[in-house]
């Protein structure tokens, strides 16, 4: 597999009339040696590939492993007499390299001037746009996991609990049955629902009639991501919150409906178009535009390629595994926001659970927690 | 408090001859605002600060409550119609461009070249070297929640238990009791122990005798983090493990020493030379040398200025907050790591517990959890 990986990379040097690339991106790091255990915020590790090798560059922290895990990479240890100018001395003979430039800071890039003539642009993360069978599996076991953890949490919703005590209990539910948080969840009361990143804090649920509950959260298992929102009302709806509810869910189903009609007439599905859809939609209704992007890409990342916003390039392609997530903001009232994530797939689904059962469709639906008005009364 | 941190960003705006700055790091963002919550991950806001005002950049997701805690930068949302092309159109005037070059991206850089003729390099970060007094006040609460964390993870102890059975009993006590993690926690048991970076994992604790458990972890209150490590030993202790533990202790004792010493003579304290302190006498007991820095500083991140490694060129100062910690790491055998916070400080802390009273000196520990061999006998 991780052959396979490094094979396309070589082929893209090639491609670019490039003589090797260097990774500095923990999640391609991941993707090519599947080791995951880099820090996110500094700089422990490179990978470089030329044409016939390819080496790992780490320190004492993680030499050992990396020897056991990555042993088909050629290991060069960073230690006091052995620094990265060294390393970097070695492959000075190296005309052209490709660099991550949406990774490498401009520190990192004048200390590599001094090793490096030429540098190049290489992008590695779209390789990992289209997801392997086994790739969307992992997601959808997150996904899965995301949907149990849905249903357990609508049991621990009720009066005088706070944003971060029902935070801690998804989490907790979340590692108890193996998986991580994938990102810090977006728990939010009320009026917060009207904030789309919400800091999840203090406020406690009342008794007031009709107040949004909006969770957004995701699971982390085996490295790959899950991502998905609820929008739920403790107390009786009113009207005006019924139609919003109802306006997100027609929005999110058109974008649906425009990927599938498209797909199944072999069109190319433009990104943006699918944004589009549901973000004129919302407008036509008369509320406020999304003042985020429809959705994006998942994997090894929460947010990855592509893209599917107004000014996305992107094309949606078979393996694309994504997020489709309109949502309606009203400052000091409230929000709503329903998100699922969606896999182009050519193989229909054996099993079929939720409201959207696709059928024959290739548009496939990862996560499936009920999209009809939850309403949970609260005890007077 | 903010006023006076961007007071200082300005005089050095002066000094260096900048018209303004453009601030990229979440953590400098959160030093200079106060509002935490940015994606460590994803660029999702700048601060402008020039001679006379201050911006944040930023987009509908937060500028609500941008407004709300902010209020003295003027926000500059992002939209559909506002790109940061037109924002940073605004700015064309600018002459010289302060940015942080271990932040910005070359794709940024790129992006930026576009609007700004002349940049030059802003050091932000250092800035928050020495800490405030509440800063100190901040980082001794994280510390004391990690010392009540270890007392009541030696408890936890059994045989059986996996190491990540036993970080997610950490991980709860932790956030019971109003914490975060600062950092994904290490445990190693046995052999796994002598990897300085171990992926905490599935191996489980058995009754083979003196076996080390190595336990590093932090807490993190008030957007504040503490740092700790101990290793304990399952079992009865070998005389070769004792050997071990004691070295590891007399060379941070030795650290300690040479910084007390410099700071009651007055002289400049270099954060090299106190690792070096430490270093040569692990080798001079016939040692592997230490596969990491002796330590580093902490605040709004885990790893900040000052470095105490073999290159750092930082002085100690009064005010700074920073680890100490020695390792001894033998493969296939084990490790053990002994891991304290301590602040250059002039008060002499009212109260003193642990191994160190410091008494008189002006070099303060902040975590105090005992140092003593701990050995936990296994059931037979």
């Amino acid at each position: 597999m991780f052959r396979c990986r490094i094979d396309k990379v070589r082929s893209h040097l090639k491609k670019q009339n490039l003589d090797a690339v260097l990774i500095s991106a923990v999640s391609n790091i991941c993707y090519l040696t599947g080791y995951a255990n880099f820090s996110q915020n500094e700089r422990e590790a490179y990978l470089i590939i030329t044409k016939n090798e390819q080496f790992i560059i780490t320190d004492g922290r993680y030499s050992g492993v990396i020897k056991r895990q990555v042993p088909y990479f050629k290991l060069l240890e960073l230690t006091g007499e052995n620094s990265l100018k060294n390393i970097f001395a070695k492959f000075a003979r190296l005309k052209v390299l490709g660099i991550e430039e949406d990774e490498i800071t401009v520190s990192e890039h004048k200390m590599l001037k001094k090793h490096f003539k030429k540098m190049k642009h290489l992008d590695i993360k779209s390789h990992r746009s289209v997801k392997t069978d086994d790739e969307i599996r992992k997601i959808e076991e997150a996904a899965k996991l995301g949907d149990k953890a849905f249903k357990y949490i609508l049991g621990k919703i009720k009066e005088g609990i706070s944003e971060k005590e029902l935070a801690y209990e998804l989490e907790l539910f979340i590692k108890k049955n193996g998986g991580e948080l994938s990102f810090p969840p977006i728990i939010a009361f009320g009026r917060n629902s009207a904030i789309p990143h919400h800091q999840t804090g203090e406020t406690k649920l009342d008794k007031k009639e009709g107040q949004f509950i909006l969770l957004d959260f995701g699971v982390k298992l085996e490295n790959y991501c899950s991502d998905m929102t609820r929008t739920i009302i403790f107390g009786k709806p009113t009207n005006k919150q019924k139609r919003i509810y109802e306006t997100v869910l027609k929005a999110q189903q058109k974008a649906i409906d425009f990927i599938n009609s498209k797909i199944k007439s072999g069109k190319k599905v433009k990104a943006s178009d699918a944004d589009k859809t549901a973000r004129d939609f919302i407008i036509s209704q008369k509320y406020p535009n999304i003042p985020h992007s429809l959705g994006h890409g998942i994997g090894l990342q929460v947010h990855e390629h592509p893209s599917l916003s107004s000014k996305s390039r992107d094309i949606l392609k078979t393996g694309m595994v994504f997020s489709i997530e309109p949502g309606i903001y009203l400052p000091d009232f409230g929000g709503v926001r329903t998100e699922d994530l969606f896999c182009i797939s050519k193989i229909v689904p054996s099993e079929t659970k939720g409201l959207f059962v696709l059928g024959k469709n290739d548009l496939k639906q990862l996560t499936n927690s009920p999209k009809s008005i939850i309403s949970i009364q609260a005890l007077s």
